[in-house]
């Protein structure tokens, strides 16, 4: 049977999974931690195990996907006929969907020194799967696709257009994919189509997205995914007068900048911790820097749903989603609280027994309902996978 | 008879009244235009003259300020006892009103290859002065000293505390010059004490600024004045991600990337004028890029007011200050339309007869009222003149 096998290819982790027929089969996911790496198998969204693995075995996960399908389907036909890599560069020509060809990765290729933290795990993955699995269809998810309808206004920076153009510098936004999975089951969860809403997707990267009748109006992430808001370890927008000054005085090149900015900002700057459980069990120790830290990550989120929320012309529904928001019902308290202005009321008993689950949490007639709503990356890369193999090329 | 003469440096510009126990006696203004510069003088608020003049005159703008005070001082004493000098310059040592002295010199030098664009022009101006007015007091006016009170998790980075302390990276925030006197006219214009207040400035620069009683809480200009919102020639915030694409592409250094963006960023960058009367002339022919850039410039105003209005705790009064709110009708349509989703209520004749002059221009029971005021940044300046000479050293 022919089977579809996503791929989210990240700097510091990779997440795999085989569907079948618009099912998950077997998901795998490999993560860097403290002292090494460690894998994770569930087959058929059951957990299996989890344990430490070396550093070689981390660099031929794909195989040990393909070994894992092989044992599940030992009586079956192991054949992956697609493969669907996640794809977060920027660029106009990384702003769609598409078959992974010569051409395509050429021009991967040809970027690879303007995002050097990111293009080079998604080459190095295609490559894997090119010599691993030669026969099948291999397609390109971008997580900035979604963005495309941006208006110019939102798209365009305010610098010299033909600059803009020579040097492809737009605003393109990310988590695409994280947003179009979440309207895909909004109607399910909120009982009615999506109007103008707002998308806050906070993970360990962390995006605020405005949406109107589909289409995407506003995002914070701009040209590059460590931009707009406060994450695990990116700084998000800082400002360039600081920065150049910071180049100044260290004498450092962009690429010093650039990798400064992604993997020493966020809360592992305020705090130490990149992981918010441990920033929030800190604050609740009144440690200062936490607390403080708190306050910024609360205060930016806020802020932009607030901008989103003009920007859509009056959100009727706010939707939380990825792991963070998913999981903290003290986050999203917090952030309900600060978007009271906004015309957000806030049930405590609706937001505590939430975790994990989709579900409307704000007040009975709060004028602005907020919703959670579980993001699903890797089904919307299936998703993907499916519409582009019937576009005809 | 003492008199007070306040400065406002600017790399374009040089502003200079001259007060008499707090009265306006005289004020003159030098500006680069298209061809030249232009000097014009204004007598107990009375437009006397405006000329062109040489590049060598505008050097000595001063002295022409002392000639033009001589002759009106004719049969009077035209001692000037104090100078104040407008001050818009990152760092902490910055964000304090205080005297002009040694010390005071010594650390503008010492920051001048943090802020080329800016530090020079002050310097310059500082020097003729104590050249020719040796016995006057200097004082600085901080444009950003209003911003002082930001609570730490706006003006701190996401970014390693060791680093922003050695560096004295924050988010100073400037035209708190602009904001303090919006702020000590607000209750004659509104009929009450600002309580929770957003105040936009825009003129050739532009910012937001939330006050929660009479505190700064928010603004959108942080380590420099280039930063935060889009201006005549300033592109505000970029995706560090993006700049540092163009330094690459373009081998460029911190000063050449600081002055691209500052020059020729903003309204200019996007339709080839940085004055918004003649961007919104051709927006009304309907040309595209105009329109493009309106909309990206009442957007981003009307996001970080949104921004504000939160972080405040939920705005009652948002003030529109500065030349172009000040005069522009249509852009203070445009954005009172874009913020109805916060409870904004327009109102065309209020806003229609409201040219350079003070006023409530919302409908009566808007939830949030909208106020012009004027702003006054040289008679701000004489009061800080007034209360650092009150102040013990």
């Amino acid at each position: 049977m022919a089977r579809t096998l996503v791929i989210n290819p990240g700097s510091s982790s990779k997440k795999y999974a085989v569907y079948e027929e618009g099912t998950v089969l077997l998901s795998m996911r490999f993560e860097r931690t403290g002292s090494g790496y460690e894998e994770c198998v569930d087959i058929g969204g059951q957990r299996q195990k989890c344990e430490g693995i070396s550093t070689d075995s981390y660099g031929e996960a794909l195989a040990r996907v393909l070994a894992e399908l092989s044992v599940l389907t030992a009586l079956g036909d192991p054949t992956i006929a697609t493969v669907v890599v996640r794809v977060v560069v920027p660029g106009t020509a990384f702003q769609r969907h598409a078959v992974i060809d010569d051409v395509y990765v050429h021009r991967l290729r040809e970027c690879e020194d303007l995002a050097p933290l990111h293009v080079p795990h998604i080459l190095r993955e295609i490559a894997t799967v090119r010599r691993i699995l030669p026969a099948a269809h291999v397609i390109a998810a971008s997580d900035s696709a979604f963005h495309a309808t941006l208006p110019p206004s939102v798209r365009e920076y305010s610098i010299p257009a033909r600059d803009a153009a020579t040097y492809d510098l737009y605003h393109f936004g990310y988590h695409g994919l994280s947003v179009a999975s979440v309207l895909a089951r909004f109607h399910a969860v909120v009982g009615a189509d999506p109007q103008r809403t707002v998308i806050a997707h906070v993970g360990s990267g962390v995006s605020v997205t405005g949406v109107k009748e589909g289409k995407s109006m506003y995002t914070t992430m701009g040209y590059a995914p460590g931009s707009g808001l406060m994450m695990a370890t990116r700084a998000g927008d800082i400002d360039t007068g600081a920065t150049l000054a910071l180049m100044r005085k260290r004498s450092w090149r962009p690429l010093d900048t650039e990798t400064y900015l992604s993997t020493h900002g966020g809360l592992l700057a305020a705090t130490g911790s990149a992981d918010l459980r441990q920033v929030l069990l800190q604050a609740a120790q009144h440690d200062s820097a936490a607390t403080v830290a708190l306050e910024r990550y609360v205060g930016g989120i806020a802020r932009a749903i607030a901008a989103a929320h003009v920007t859509v012309g009056g959100a009727d529904t706010i939707v939380f989603t990825a792991t963070v928001l998913e999981r903290s019902a003290i986050l999203r308290e917090h952030l309900m609280h600060a978007l009271a202005p906004l015309g957000v009321i806030y049930d405590a008993e609706r937001n505590d027994r939430m975790c994990s689950r989709d579900g409307v949490i704000s007040a009975v007639g709060s004028p602005i309902k907020v919703a959670v709503i579980r993001t699903d990356e890797m089904g919307e890369m299936y998703r993907v996978g499916e519409e582009v193999k019937k576009t005809p090329a």
